[in-house]
């Protein structure tokens, strides 16, 4: 087994920038990477919720990839996402992830039917696991219930992570659930876990946790590294307060068409804005009002943001 | 436009068997779809939610249409389910049936990203039915809201189908709610309205509706028929009490599990029961009491069932 070393940080769940055409703009998400890095990001993970990856092909997200490091970013520095509905297609975008030297594959669980068993969450992870069959795989669950439908639990988890140690390396818990990130911790020190609720990684940290792998790292990756910095401070950092009062500020918009529509403003490029249906950009109304809602909320010092 | 009679009648949205790699055995569902066709079944839906088909890859999805085809099977008889959460995957699935024949396409919206609205929905449609960009495409949209977690409302269906007359060709409603359906009906006469709860086909047929695109049929296809072929009598059928019975003996089971053990045990093979991840085969426990329940229950007579 590889002893690489454990994940942590503030990874960023890149958005997914797109041409006229729709397609992904893979040259524009590079240079979006290496912004955030030089922002002092520690990593991305593309093609997530936030990066809308489940409306992209297998193709395209094995092509975008491609992209990614043929432009020069580190594979060590990427999170794939490569879960989808079926696991074959799973099977092979993970396969792909590693045959690269991706850090590793962040994994939805098999999202289309409900109500499923942990029995049959765990025999689809599995079946994940002995289909890549490469012992390099450093597997993140990906737990986003509230969007996907289908939840990994915290003891699937455990008799996963003892089926295959080594392999089963972190978890992103995007429940927002506190409660649940704090017993995964518990249950799981050897695993890098990670939050998706950017307000909960100073909790976390003080936990042992890992980190967050977010979406609020595309605009602001210097808020993001500082507030991470300082988590472990006896006093709940300045930065802790000023995610809370941006997260109030968009709850009102469609959370992923106002990220790519601030970003949009930040950049002053408005293609960022387009988004793959069944997902909608922004009115120019609500493009309006969540830039005055943000703004009034007085929260992004301007050195944090990422500009052209 | 090409002046195709409208489609109705009994369609049966067949279970997928799997090989001993659990790779689709497209000799056996030909086998199958032979059968069902000589027992009165008017067509067949491959691939839906019955089919297990978000558990297959585009790819095998294609394969396994065409080896339908190649056997021998009606390429006018088959329904090809083609939907997918990401909208090329649903495109190039969709312009493939169409280009083999196939008498249309039931579509799921796209499934991921929960909370749409009928605005992203419609412009999710409207990408597809452009991106196939033929006119030959009969495209039934497939609302399963309890599976898929996203529904196809009324409204957004009737501003579908004035904006793509011709194209826009029916619904397959499986949420089981009869006021949906009813609904459907009255506001789009002129689409093909098909209900898959069972029970629910009589009193669709008197209202004008084109019948049902069901899972029971792969077990008793000859009762589906008569229900069908009686539903306008003045008094219920009797195989309306049967179905009611039948879906109550298996209502302690997972569904789908429970169809496709209860296919091994009226066929003598036992290879229908294998399932794919996250989906798990019945125990041989819980075979047994599905078989006792249906037992007692009383309720196929022998010459429905489709044996071997």
């Amino acid at each position: 087994m590889d002893p690489s070393p454990p994940m942590q940080g503030v990874w960023c769940a890149t958005l997914s920038p797109l041409d006229e055409s729709r397609a992904l703009d893979a040259r524009r998400l590079a240079a979006h990477a290496q912004r955030l890095f030089a922002a002092g990001v520690d990593g991305i993970a593309p093609f997530g919720t936030t990066g809308e990856g489940q409306s992209f092909s297998v193709a395209e997200r094995r092509a975008g990839l491609d992209s990614l490091l043929d432009a020069g970013i580190d594979a060590r520095r990427v999170l794939a996402a490569t879960g989808c509905a079926a696991l074959p297609d799973a099977i092979e975008l993970t396969r792909h992830a590693i045959a690269v030297g991706c850090a590793g594959a962040l994994v939805l669980p098999p999202f289309f039917f409900k109500d499923v068993t942990d029995e049959g969450i765990y025999a689809a992870y599995s079946t994940l696991i002995e289909g890549v069959g490469d012992d390099r795989l450093r597997l993140f669950a990906y737990h986003i219930p509230q969007v996907s439908g289908v939840g990994v639990s915290v003891a699937m988890l455990s008799r996963l992570a003892g089926a295959y140690p080594g392999i089963v390396a972190g978890v992103k818990d995007s429940s927002g659930n506190f409660d649940n990130s704090r017993a995964l911790v518990a249950a799981l020190p050897r695993l890098s876990i990670f939050v998706g609720h950017e307000p909960h990684l100073p909790g976390l940290r003080k936990l042992g946790g890992a980190g967050t792998i977010c979406g609020i790292a595309n605009l602001y990756p210097g808020l993001l590294r500082r507030l991470y910095d300082r988590s472990l401070d006896a006093n709940p950092p300045d930065e802790l307060a000023i995610v809370e009062r941006f997260l109030a500020a968009i709850a009102p918009f469609p959370i992923f068409a106002a990220l790519k529509s601030l970003q949009a403003a930040l950049t002053g490029d408005r293609g960022w804005q387009a988004m793959r249906a069944p997902l909608l950009s922004l009115t120019e109304g609500e493009a309006s009002a969540l830039r005055q809602a943000v703004a009034a909320a007085g929260i992004v010092p301007a050195r944090d943001a990422a500009r052209v």
